[in-house]
């Protein structure tokens, strides 16, 4: 199996990343801390055309050379926006019409794995502070909590790896949504 | 909704942790160089019950303060261990069984949504270096080649990314095989 050269991947150029459908999705991150988490998040949305990233609070926006060096260019194709209150930035999406999804391990979550989109809804996954999560403020505005199933010793999981896991999940159930329409 | 406190979560100790089933999984890590990265890898592999990590050339390996900082204690409940060159833990993986899936896009490669485990069957999911990934001579050792289909503008996502967003989705294909039996 020969591996592919970066020329064979058939990755889109920043214009055609612009112009692509784009999966109906926006994430938002509230107060996350680290620069490196946030640059991820960048990437993986990249990968599969998530429409906006909103950070909020402490989040830092690009440009930043910190972001920069994980998010490798997804700063440049990924669509943003800062909003200095997390709540409002929910609140836009309430009223946009969009399901709040917030990533929390908390009474009445929805595992991950029995969490399906259902067609023509449009949805935001919030996902919070390396340490505190998503705040309780926020989680009391949300339509649900979703919840990643973990099994180890330790408590959760690193936030742009939750971010990953998330976005890879309803990406693939979406795009079985879009084959049956 | 009401988040859980930690105490609620109902995680492992340690011990209980070693005594657990495991998933039937081993990590293998060809010359990962990011320290975080490492780290990042045993924290997931924590929560899915991943057998074993197997740490191979260049790769760092507990105790180190780097890996530390992103495994937070997760080098302590999930097995590793190291082996100078990458062939040698391939040729170790196939003389007990186990099928060798490479994390790459090559030729042929499985989309991942389409990969599904099959029953009484071992796996090793082999990720390789940030920028070369897993080396051909490995690619070539493999049974397969498994690929996260990506549609931005990027050529891979991060390491620690991908090994999440690959245990995930093999660990509840798995769960729902287990289910069936």
């Amino acid at each position: 199996m020969r591996k592919l050269r970066n020329h064979e991947l058939g990755r889109k150029s920043i214009g055609e990343h612009k112009l692509a459908e784009k999966t109906p999705f926006i994430v938002v991150l509230d107060n996350v801390r680290s620069l490196n988490n946030i640059g991820s998040v960048f990437r993986t949305s990249d990968a599969f055309l998530i429409n906006c990233i909103y950070l909020c609070g402490i989040t830092a926006c690009p440009p930043n050379k910190e972001i920069s060096k994980t998010a490798l260019g997804a700063t440049e194709s990924v669509p943003w926006k800062y909003y200095e209150q997390t709540k409002d930035a929910i609140l836009d999406l309430k009223t946009a019409g969009f399901q709040i999804m917030s990533i929390e391990q908390a009474q009445g979550s929805i595992s991950l794995e029995e969490f399906y989109p259902e067609q023509g809804k449009q949805y935001a996954f919030v996902f919070g502070h390396e340490v505190k999560g998503v705040k309780q403020e926020i989680v009391d505005m949300s339509d649900a909590c979703i919840e990643i199933p973990q099994f180890g010793t330790k408590h959760s999981l690193n936030i742009s790896v939750s971010a990953g896991i998330v976005i890879w999940d309803v990406f693939v159930k979406f795009k079985a949504l879009e084959v049956r329409k």
